[in-house]
């Protein structure tokens, strides 16, 4: 018997869900995995099932030991407290792990609105708005700050972390849509994309049917 | 000496800066208050001094004993790691905070939007869009819950504590345009208003000088 479950949307475009998937698996919670792939109809709207079996009507929804957690950060903090490790050791670098961590949960809405996570395509060179350019432009500052103060060849130094399981649906948005980025960068987004947790998201996202494709999220801006 | 500053915005209109304040004051942090005020210019934009002194171009921003900390939720995070006590001591009801307040960090723009913080006016009426309503009801719904599973008066019971302290501005936007809401939701409101440190708040936005204010944040919508 599992200590609970996760709920998470399709792996091929749930760029929330592959948070809280990372920090689980992270912590080695013990939780059964329940995808619910996204529905979309000409009204708009969010998928029903979602709406359903979740406080908030978003994944990911974590269900652990009697508890319930939802928002990627707040789950996040669960593992933390499950698994030491998962943020840095150090007072002043956890404070900058939890901050730009933060920072991109409730920001880059121009990247994020431009540049769609979408496992399974390459849309290399598209989606290049002045708000997607700007924030790429800030995400680029802060990863190469935290890897200039902590050595790599993660955020925070050798083992990928929260601030990591944060920033990876980032990377997979750069993979598909390759912005013009720094020798750095790169060097980072391989270190991620190599990750065994990652490259399993990957793997299990190409293996999803054809049938939980949606047409808004595979046609590139313009076409 | 102090052992670091706190930098915010007018007191009168930056919410966000009331959370990190909130939590710096219930953590007892022996900071230095640091105050710049807006200002905006014909081409939007925010403003250049705050964009110069802080990581993410945004207050609050705290800086304390060597650590730097910005983004409101990392605040409180940091606060909570200071002084114990912040957060429910039980597992299941910190998680569901720390969920809560994720989810109004990272939420509920349709609120943000047609009713902004404004801690000196009247919008009463004002401001009702439909995506407001649904920002509101279901905020509503977090705080019956809350206030049901925990006996009341503050969101996890008799303390003030940091999820009252995300929603602190939520309760401020709601004084000032008044949506129709419940008496559960009322007295809530009404408990959080007369908390010493958010009466505290209100009275030094009263007294902020005349030349701070701002007239896209002074004129309601439609007139
Ligand atoms: N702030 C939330 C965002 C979660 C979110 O937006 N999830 C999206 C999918 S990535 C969702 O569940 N949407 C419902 C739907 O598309 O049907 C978090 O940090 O977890
Ligand atoms: N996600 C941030 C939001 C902070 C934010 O948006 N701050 C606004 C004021 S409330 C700001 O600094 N704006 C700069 C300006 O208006 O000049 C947090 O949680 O702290």
């Amino acid at each position: 018997m599992p200590d609970g479950r996760l709920l998470i949307g399709n792996k091929r475009y749930s760029s929330w869900s592959l948070r809280g998937w990372l920090a689980v698996h992270l912590a080695g919670l013990d939780v059964e995995e329940v995808l619910i792939p996204f529905v979309r109809n000409a009204g708009g709207g969010s998928t029903p099932a979602i709406a359903a079996a979740t406080p908030a009507g978003l994944v990911p929804y974590l269900e652990h030991k009697g508890a319930r957690v939802w928002e990627s950060l707040a789950i996040a903090e669960y593992c933390a407290e499950q698994a030491p490790g998962l943020w840095p050791e150090d007072r002043a670098a956890r404070a900058v792990a939890r901050s730009v961590s933060a920072e991109m949960a409730t920001g880059f809405r121009g990247l994020r609105q431009a540049m769609w996570f979408n496992a399974g395509r390459d849309f290399a060179g598209l989606g290049r708005t002045p708000e997607a350019l700007a924030d790429i432009a800030r995400i680029e500052r802060i990863w190469a700050e935290c890897l200039a103060a902590h050595g790599g060849p993660f955020l925070f130094g050798a083992r990928f972390g929260l601030a990591d399981a944060i920033y990876a649906p980032v990377v997979g948005r750069f993979l598909t849509w390759q912005p013009e980025v720094s020798a750095t960068t790169r060097a980072y987004m391989a270190a991620v994309r190599a990750h065994p947790l990652v490259d399993r998201w990957y793997r299990e996202a190409q293996a999803e049917p054809d049938s939980w494709l949606l047409a808004g999220y595979e046609t590139p801006p313009g076409a």
